[in-house]
């Protein structure tokens, strides 16, 4: 725990007033941990869609230029002046990124809490992961078992909690069922085994017969190809089948919340006795939480009035939960690491790597089976 | 009240399978109040944009056709295969329409109220009222003073609930101003006053000049219009003064519901002390109960993930309101019917009127201002 290097590299991400991204590594001083923090070396760290969201920002990237600077890699792309206009926040500002983490405590400052960590393999959250080290609060790490593959505890936050979210959601909001899009990803694989687990019912929905094919091997009853032409059909029988009334919808873009919520009224239509002008009463909820497709939604409004989409945020979530949902939650993550939350990566990479354009080319197509996992230290 | 024809004249909409509208005139037995009930002769029924989507269904009204049945009028529309998907409820039902209207009580049953309301000028609700009688429980007139309008009388119910059911939603949900589309509507004029009367701040959208104009002849302090070309810039500017999170849209199709998402997450934006790549944590509510665009909503999601967009309808809040809500709204609509709540017909028409195709043209183009009042005894 001693050979420390005095220098941590980390990755950044500026908006410049002109109208212009940069995304770069630069070398800081490596941090020193207070009385309540730890030290850790960041051992993997993956690259989720809410992470792209503020490392590429509004910026045109097919604009994207590649140099270096101080001898560390440096990208630079335009942001299109409507981009600009959401970007108004973070102008100036060079930020750090890297939602969640795993790695090792290899210095601790002086409180229990955080002596308690020394030496231990642990999951982090937070922000500013890329890089080669994160000093951050004990609190916010989720001591994991001795000898977890830093691959296995790299995703303990995002997806297990989000998925977990959503059944809860379902449950709190009077649901009994529920609808997923982009079902293939691998919180939706996580999701695909709680609700197994959990006597859920589940209407998964992808965009191919491979992704239907992976989806039956793990055990999902409902898989529904957007792409056949008889989709509308297959969703309402199955709405009808299950009674899902509460969909999550990590696309965001194009009319598929709007098709949810219309099927979801036409089997509810199927249950009313009588017609009525104004459609069914039964309400009908889909949460828009990705943004997979950055365009418009289209929504065609044929699903009465009696209906409502929502964004949703997984820390919005926690925070409204309560303390000890969060703790039973977070239990349940661990306990499950490598069967329900076993999270798959097509890619391993470099800090160096993750600024490479083609390989920001690749990740940031956000491919259904594709996920990038960055190994700061090989 | 002895004098009454055997006969009452009703109008009636009729889906047919192989995808036809009819709407016509019939000649029916008059009938004969129950004991609890009341006979009421219609001397003025509004046609609401809500009846208009039981009237004409999803006919495609440029294939109307005039014709006669029995020496009344009958009009034909065919009815496009999509169309015919929503209608499936109600293929082969003559059903009556019309929501609500103001007439005199002619007969009563035997009851103590049904009794108490003869000879009295009422308001009613209930559908089946584009008739010249209307035979209904006595619970479900409104007894108004002696000598009232029948005209101020016509539109006790939908359009006033509905504008304090907005007042009464943002309230409950914990929101301190309100924005409105449309607003130039006999709704909005009355939301105007309202929202003046109770202190509260309301930003008022309109497509026009002469209805900017109008609106601020009654007193609107926000009043902006979506046709100038820095229209969101003067919505965030309302917005920002006024601290409104809550908006009730009767346009539903097209990009203004997220606009006004989007503006709404503007203002909340400058007052956050710091960046953040999710946007506000403001919640945003936006509710759409119209459809004077029935083409697709259209959400460019530039508003964060705090945000939720749903549908409304009067009567199910009106349930969950509860009945100590439902009676003091009643009793402000009679108190200040003819200030607050006064409407405005730009038209009066016969029941046979109604059926004329170039009537039917005008009325369905739902023109602010324009507004049509059924006089079914002249």
């Amino acid at each position: 725990m001693t050979d420390l290097p005095d220098t941590n590299l980390v990755m950044l991400t500026l908006v410049k007033p002109e109208g212009e991204l940069e995304v770069f590594l630069e070398r800081r001083p490596m941090p020193n941990p207070a009385p309540h923090e730890v030290l850790v070396k960041v051992l993997a760290t993956p690259i989720n869609p809410s992470d792209l969201g503020l490392l590429l920002g509004a910026a045109d990237m097919s604009t994207a230029r590649a140099s270096t600077r101080d001898g560390l890699p440096l990208v630079t792309a335009d942001i299109p002046a409507p981009g600009m206009r959401a970007m108004a926040g973070r102008i100036g500002d060079a930020l750090p990124i890297g939602n969640e983490g795993c790695g090792l405590v290899v210095k601790a400052g002086s409180s229990p809490e955080a002596q308690a960590l020394l030496g231990k393999t642990v999951a982090l959250i937070g922000g500013e992961i890329y890089a080669e080290y994160r000093c951050l609060p004990a609190q916010m790490c989720m001591l994991l078992p001795d000898g977890t593959d830093p691959r296995d505890g790299a995703s303990c936050f995002v997806n297990p909690l989000t998925s977990l979210a959503f059944t809860e959601t379902m449950r709190m909001e009077g649901h009994s069922a529920l609808v997923h899009t982009a079902a293939a990803s691998n919180l939706g694989q996580m999701l695909v085994k709680i609700c197994a687990k959990d006597g859920i019912p589940l209407v998964n929905i992808v965009r191919s017969e491979a992704q239907v094919a992976l989806l039956k091997s793990i055990g999902a009853a409902h898989v529904i190809n957007s792409s056949d032409e008889d989709f509308m059909d297959q969703l309402t029988a199955a709405l009808t089948e299950t009674g899902a009334t509460c969909g999550f919808d990590a696309i965001g873009g194009g009319k598929l919340a709007g098709q949810i919520l219309a099927c979801m009224e036409a089997a509810a239509v199927k249950r009313m006795a009588s017609y009525s002008r104004y459609g069914s009463d039964t309400f009908k909820q889909v949460y828009i939480y990705g943004a997979l497709d950055l365009g418009p939604t289209i929504l065609n409004r044929s699903f009465g009035l009696t209906w409502s989409l929502s964004g949703f945020l997984l820390t919005p979530f926690l925070q409204k939960a309560g303390r000890e949902v969060n703790m039973r939650l977070r239990q349940r993550v661990v306990d499950e690491l490598t069967t329900t939350f076993k999270s798959h990566y097509s890619h391993e990479i470099s800090l160096t790597d993750a600024l490479a354009l083609d390989i920001i080319a690749e990740y940031n197509a956000k491919r259904t089976g594709e996920k990038y996992l960055i190994r700061p230290h090989g």
